[in-house]
């Protein structure tokens, strides 16, 4: 098995990137090749003793940033990683692609480079979501902001296989996300989507309120994209404003100084339970070949993780699945 | 100055709504009537002292629940608090309403029974949400779950005036909830709306991230009501999840257990700052006379708040700004 990684993309860049690629030739059987400016990540390399059979470089002179227009750099920057990354996955030289870049750009690159499969309406960014139980699916974590009724119907699908097949859940849990439990509740999008998902070969437990999400009672949670997006966002700036109120208080004086050492462990113990780098990465789904987004401020242990994740999607062959259960729907 | 107030809606009427309204009338100029079954609430003000001529009673022999289907309710009971007091709102028998009662069914007689301002398209449901420098106002908190880009412009004015004469906003700062800050960014409605709001006669900042809301740099905070209501939910749902993990770990042992006494007056200051019941309640934005809706769970001091709340919500004469910015608009 061959993976390719986007040397260039993510705050971390190449270091972290080529750091994580050199821990995961030891862990995994498999070959890599990282794409990016050869001097520099051969210079990256140089640092590390292992198997050069292992690992390859193959070059490309630009970089897209996270400033870009997603879909006007992939159109113009053809010798980004990003780009020549996607190219060479469809040309078959690896089996699967990981970028910890401008997750715009990829998801406009796994469109009009690698394409759609087959009866599937939109491709879908997907995002972890820790919860007090371990971690759910978002799909769509922000790709689709306009959706229809059948984009909804399949992302729930494609998470239920993923989720399955990759995660390991029996069954997974389908919940739409709605503004009241019972079916009937929400906007005409979600009462719409409700009567696909109802009828889709998945698990679909019905409609499930935002407040409840943190439960982790469900495991793929189905949105639209937009909807998606604020979830992630608003959860990211609700627990930030939290800890820094914590951080407040717990630097008010001698007292709450001492506090805070008194549960170091524990605190320790939440951030690692919400730490998005355990996770690796997060699929696209919906693409004719296997593409995982690695968070963009990724350090080597998530590149690590993202690497152990797109073998999964691989050998698995989870768009092989997905392209089934699509067509026994139609 | 009368107000008339819901003796039977929440989860703690009528001990505590008849608290709330003896507490008033000692603390504002105003009289009271309480629309509510008139032995009930004759026994229940029997166990206060307080002057006889401010508190009158008005009698509704049935109650809407929160199970009850909103809409269905005010059409068929007739004689619950709540429709009973709404027809009195709109003889004139009083100058304002306050319920604590079925959010739904407020609006819905709300709009049948009160009826909109003349040139607003949708009445909106607002909520006050709680951020780092004190509180924003969201329109619409689940009135309108399927909004077009008017709706989100008149969302906007109202909740601008509102913010400016009741709760002493100068120049307040209208933001709309969107997946990236620059213009462009977002689904259609969003937008569509982004071009209405930068023309209406408001402070508008432009778009604003789920992920800074709590921060608290805008005012008013302009959501289409299936997105606003899940913001609502997601922050209750993310809040309780990380104070019940703080609380698993502060009662992890002995040190930990200490350390949560250590910090209490903190945690207290916190809880304080979080708490709804200071704000006294929620205006509802659009109809032709006052109402303001208090948290079903609203105790004597809820209510006392959200009596002076409306009391500035009718001296100001919202309603008046409001259709004169309308009027300008149009």
């Amino acid at each position: 098995m061959k993976i390719i990684v986007d040397g260039m993309g993510g705050d971390n860049a190449p270091i972290e990137i080529v750091k994580g690629c050199i821990n995961a030739i030891k862990r995994f059987d498999i070959d890599i090749i990282i794409v990016g400016h050869e001097e520099i990540i051969k210079k990256e390399l140089e640092s590390y003793t292992y198997d050069k059979s292992k690992i390859e470089i193959l070059h490309a002179g630009e970089i897209i940033t996270n400033f870009d227009d997603p879909a006007l750099a992939i159109r113009r920057k053809k010798d980004s990683s990003m780009v020549v990354g996607l190219k060479a996955l469809k040309e078959g030289l690896g089996d699967g692609f990981l970028s910890a870049g401008n997750t715009g750009a990829l998801l406009a690159g796994g469109l009009f480079i690698i394409k759609r499969i087959n009866g599937i309406e939109r491709a879908a960014l997907t995002s972890v979501y820790p919860t007090s139980k371990g971690i759910s699916l978002i799909v769509d974590a922000g790709a689709n902001v306009d959706s229809k009724p059948e984009y909804l119907e399949q992302f729930g699908i494609m998470g239920s296989v993923y989720m399955e097949h990759i995660l390991d859940r029996k069954n997974p849990k389908v919940g739409l996300v709605s503004i009241g439990d019972e079916k009937g509740k929400g906007n005409q999008l979600v009462k719409e989507s409700y009567l696909l998902l109802e009828n889709a070969p998945i698990n679909f437990i019905g409609n499930i309120e935002a407040r409840d999400l943190p439960l982790g009672e469900i495991d793929v949670i189905v949105a639209d994209g937009f909807v998606g997006n604020v979830i992630l966002k608003l959860t990211e700036g609700v627990a930030s404003f939290l800890l820094a109120e914590l951080k407040t208080i717990f630097t008010t004086n001698i007292f709450s100084k001492i506090s805070a050492l008194l549960i170091t462990e524990g605190l320790g113990n939440l951030k690692k339970k919400t730490d998005y780098r355990q996770y690796g990465g997060a699929p696209l789904l919906g693409t004719q070949k296997p593409i995982v987004k690695a968070h963009g401020s990724s350090d080597a242990l998530a590149i690590e993780n993202g690497i152990r994740q797109l073998i999964n999607f691989i050998e698995k062959d989870v768009i092989k699945i997905i392209e089934n259960k699509i067509q026994i729907k139609d």
